[in-house]
């Protein structure tokens, strides 16, 4: 699945899908779309908005009515037609789908200033995600507290980990460090990456890794700066 | 241009098209490729790789070799039939296509971790990306420097940006904050936004946007696991 997924974020017009657990194929397209959703359902619920319409809800998100009730229908639908969306049922929902019912333990690797930004997200807590711990080499680093959690030597990696169940291991490294420290995770069990280094890693298909590719984001941006004003 | 992009960003499915400045429809598929060949393209060089087949770039890259010459055909092609790529040439090419060959000033506005970390990430420097300042409301903040980029005043940002040409601005602030921020700097001349604050901006189309959306990145990497244990 990591391997499918990986392709497709490099190939967004292809066809390629990825398996759900309930056997039902759903893009890559549609399951990036969803935590867009849990942020605006979560945001109208804030503002104590009980029913929404597809229609209402589209305009909202600047996308179509029927884009929405295609993609939750790939969950099953929750409207009711006629009757539009349950506020808090379908953020509950979706809240379920996105696995954020559940606790997810984060370790991040690289403690410097983008280690600790991400530390540093309060975003994260509120979404059950839980950083129990940071890693890194520079002594410096090492036992000082980002928002109450500790800098441990990366010597302590293998240890912590047969201590502590870990969902993802953030990666926030130099880019010469990335592919080793990726790989000593996996060894050590770890099945998730959320790699920032601009490296791209190989694994099996069951090892998952998200990129978040900061330069080529910043390239795009370049790209459409210049190309709009030739 | 600025709003077909971010609805594109959103379903990216759909066929909307970017018109490059060749009148010729580019999509942003293909646009957000880029970036990954002209990363391949510069280990090969730092490789002394002189020649490269749309074959080899392609196994390379995970790409297939007809996605790879589809891609570059969008620009006129830079191959010849049976002889490949010349790769110094097309990294250059490539470059330009990304803006890449003109000094890209940038400031960033929210001086705390993440912005720290952008202000120190030397990728961007290779690249024609220059950090010019940062930007905080936080006095312990302000006056200290990141690789040699002063911090300042919120207040001087006016100042600031009449004195200087800035291309783009990031936004490293909290969501609260972020859309209030976005609307000044467009108000102070600001074309293009890189986004890292969890909120749509809503802007005429000229105005660019690129959003980095971390917490919705690792919710679908919650996705994908949660899905795939089940």
């Amino acid at each position: 699945m990591g391997i499918f997924y990986q392709r497709e974020e490099l190939m967004p017009d292809s066809k390629t899908v990825v398996k759900s657990g309930s056997e039902k194929s759903i893009s890559p397209a549609v399951i990036k779309r969803l935590p867009r959703y849990y942020r605006y359902l979560g945001d109208l619920l804030k503002n104590n908005v009980v029913r929404i319409s597809s229609k209402e809800l589209s305009q909202r998100m600047n996308v179509t009515a029927s884009q929405i009730r295609q993609d939750l229908n790939n969950f099953g639908g929750f409207g009711q037609q006629g009757y539009g969306y349950n506020v808090e049922y379908l953020y509950n929902e979706m809240g379920k789908i996105l696995g954020l019912d559940k606790t997810n333990n984060i370790i991040i690797v690289g403690a410097g200033n983008l280690g600790q930004a991400l530390a540093n997200n309060q975003d994260f807590d509120s979404n059950g995600f839980k950083i129990i711990g940071l890693f890194d080499v520079n002594p410096r680093l090492i036992g000082m507290t980002v928002r109450g959690v500790e800098v441990y030597d990366i010597d302590m990696l293998e240890t912590f980990l047969k201590e502590h169940e870990v969902m993802i291991a953030a990666l926030t490294l130099p880019k010469s460090k990335a592919t080793k420290v990726a790989e000593q995770l996996v060894d050590l069990g770890i099945k998730a990456l959320w790699n920032f280094a601009p490296v791209d890693l190989h694994f099996p298909e069951e090892i998952l890794v998200e990129n978040v590719h900061l330069a080529e984001s910043i390239m795009t941006l370049s790209y459409r700066i210049h190309s709009h004003n030739q």
